[in-house]
């Protein structure tokens, strides 16, 4: 049996006027504004196929976050119950990887904007998946 | 600036009686069976606040998949044109991380069954998020 390769490879990173983990809206749909994804354009490929107006799946790594988590106040309010990690949606967990539901608005070659993103810019982009 | 750690730490793993990736269907409600997940026992608080019967999204690790794939016949047959792999669900992706929505049947201290889990045997599991 080989050994599992647990490595991310970023497929590309996110650019958007939100610069600071303290802004970002706690889930896409409360505010989080439009931004653009840029592939790697190695594997930029990989997008055909993608259309305007697709509803995907933007799954990103919160490289900012704890890994070491495992209960908190659910949207860093005390007066929530001190809750288990894996019945929340927080950054804060052991493998902080995001899932954005979006639309796709423009595709320009390795880049492709997307609506409704709640997460800084760099943060880096692990896939995308249509939604099924 | 420091360099971002991009390594998973599995979880847990999947117990399931599907043990060749040939066998498991290409989505959960095509007929994938229930399936346990354990959990590592030291992250299993983690669990608290998860209920039966909440629907929630476990993310999984294709350890079997290719990485360097990125176009594809979807669902493996060639009638189907060429395509982009972040235009399919193709396990076969740069990072191949699967989604699967599934219903909380049982919970058990570090163990939980879920409902149409198309995932093979021995799957590491890198996530649990409800379903918002």
């Amino acid at each position: 049996m080989t050994e599992i390769n647990y490595t991310l490879e970023p497929i590309g990173f996110v650019e958007s006027p939100i610069t600071q983990r303290e802004n970002a809206p706690s889930q896409g749909d409360e505010g989080a504004p439009d931004a653009w994804i840029t592939l790697n354009r190695n594997i930029a490929e990989g997008l055909d196929g993608v259309h305007i107006g697709d509803a995907m799946i933007v799954l990103t790594w919160f490289h900012q976050s704890k890994r070491d988590v495992l209960k908190l106040h659910p949207r860093w309010d005390k007066n929530n119950p001190l809750t288990g990690v894996f019945a929340t949606r927080s950054p804060d967990r052991p493998n902080p990887i995001g899932l954005h539901p979006v639309t796709v608005l423009e595709i320009k070659s390795n880049k492709i904007k997307v609506s409704n993103l709640e997460a800084i810019d760099g943060t880096p982009v692990i896939d995308l998946k249509p939604v099924i």
